[in-house]
């Protein structure tokens, strides 16, 4: 009978453990491999504890346990320029069979003789016709499959890796982590909201209902008796700077407790979030190390990062040093796809 | 040994029931206690039967098991006004004392003075007055507390109920039969998102991220360091008709399997749902019973159906006829607040 109570107990043991990653406010595992035994590591453990213990004095209930993920930079890289455009890249050529007026049209001609300075060399205007081009005029669900597509085959120029393979190790860890502590996570991105919602729950585990990002216009149409979305060639909103607490009210609706970026476009999103009640996280990715991966901050055009290096240390913001704290940066591949 | 058995795969069972609720594909309990044993009651089940039976071919996996519920009429009642409307009749009388010049300007004079009627008839314009003199010009976190403090004493004029009493009953086992399975639910309502987030999550168990409706402009701030947004007196996103998919489309990003409404103004949220590949539910709730509770449809100004009630048929969307498929249509009070 004592061997009895002793299986009944494990069952027990078990099924409150399926309970711990929704519900309960037992922290849960959190080992971090990647992340070296420094500063960093120790205080994303420390808080995880402190905001999930059942009896404490900080405990966040689980329906308020919201993290909020910058994406380029923060998640997967994002030089020598941001991943998405890599996407505008290849559609353009992709698409110049059936726009023979591109030939002799900038921005377009430009990049389809493989001048991507020159094109870009028409600033905002030209960016946002390269994007309109590309982006608008389809449907959603064929915007959606372009972009399964593209992010299935495409590969980074300097690694060689697929664009999914190049998301940091360290933080897809510390994403599992959250979720194993009741913590719904979500991505706010300057990048477009479609372009990111096709893979993010494959690669990070953040379904489509939690990214947020930039995004065009759409309208609703019956083509005969289909309903279909189209997407306009028309800004509905940009998620960067002081538009990420904008977007993170629209779309969740309350203050999160922690956030995670890696540039200025961050700061807004990480004042926000620090600035609620009770306990709060900031973290910085800081971009130091030249061999693994890329070394910059203030005086890049992609992520700079000045004013929140400024600020961080006045806020108690906790930086990571890339070349110090993480043991790898990349995932080994082949990784699951 | 053999009831030592019996005892652990109890524990198995009952661990297995845990898992029901997020992750298994077993169909959950679906009593539906107020519902009449009608074709209504038996198309829910049979729906929620097929899309979760773990080795049918019907099975819709967790993450897709989408539901979008209209509010006004569908989920709480509409009559004789949208309850918001209340909550800007009471705000323009509690604030009235700061506006000395609303005594003499309308639309505001006519509502000091009671006469709801005078004061609508200058149409959307006097309607757009209203609502930015009494939803903007605060922070976000100011509103939340406005909303949360009217609606925990508001009564409505005929029934004497709380607003969050006159929920109804027999949906609020719909939503917990469709959480019992799996399924994340959420709402999309021509309603203001902000002025049902403050008690959607105590009422009908959706967080404050699964609340989709019209919005206004908001704005991020510094104030000294405090961190805030504040509302602008400027539409951002009208969440009704043809605006319902593409505030689902924004915000979820994927293609509801399920979709709830009462009127003309959720004709395209069920036609997008129900137009998708796979197993699709829409169902219409029909306010026929003017002896507990209203009876209208093509010839009402609130919650109109029209052009839905012809559509219907030859969609196969499910017609819940109120009067006769509900026991109960408001559940008893004092309900848990």
């Amino acid at each position: 009978m004592i061997a009895c109570l002793f299986v009944v107990l494990l069952s027990i043991a078990f099924s409150t453990g399926i309970q711990a990653a929704d519900l309960s406010s037992e922290p849960g595992a959190c080992p971090l491999p990647s992340w070296n035994d420094n500063v960093a590591k120790k205080s994303i453990i420390d808080f995880v504890t402190m905001v999930t213990k059942a009896d404490g004095p900080d405990l966040v209930p689980p329906a308020e346990r919201i993290a909020v993920f910058d994406n380029d930079g923060t998640l997967w890289a994002e030089q020598p320029m941001y991943f998405q455009f890599f996407f505008v890249l290849d559609r353009v050529k992709t698409l110049a069979p059936q726009h023979p007026e591109w030939k002799t049209q900038e921005p377009f001609a430009a990049i389809i003789k493989g001048d991507v300075k020159a094109a870009l060399a028409g600033g905002e205007k030209a960016l946002g016709q390269l994007m309109m081009a590309t982006h608008a005029g389809m449907t959603s669900e064929e915007f959606e499959k372009i972009v399964r597509d593209w992010i299935a085959t495409a590969r980074h120029p300097k690694t060689g890796r697929l664009f999914t393979e190049m998301v940091y190790q360290p933080m897809l860890e510390l994403l599992s982590c959250l979720h194993a502590n009741g913590f719904k996570t979500f991505i706010v991105s300057g990048g477009g909201v479609e372009f990111m919602r096709p893979w993010s729950e494959r690669v990070y585990g953040i379904p489509p209902e939690q990214v947020i990002g930039s995004s065009i216009k759409t309208k609703f149409e019956l083509r005969g008796s289909k309903a279909v979305l189209v997407r306009l060639p028309e800004i509905n909103f940009i998620d960067d700077g002081p538009g990420k607490p904008v977007g993170i009210q629209m779309q969740i609706g309350r203050r999160p407790v922690a956030a995670f970026g890696n540039s200025d476009g961050d700061l807004q999103m990480l004042q926000w979030t620090t600035d609620g009640n009770g306990p709060r996280f900031g973290l910085i990715v800081h971009h130091t190390d030249a061999e693994r991966e890329w070394a910059y901050d203030r005086n890049s055009s992609i992520g700079r990062l000045d004013k929140a290096l400024d600020e961080a240390q006045s806020k108690g913001w906790l930086f990571v040093d890339m070349k110090k704290d993480w043991k790898t940066i990349f995932p080994d591949i082949p990784i699951k796809n």
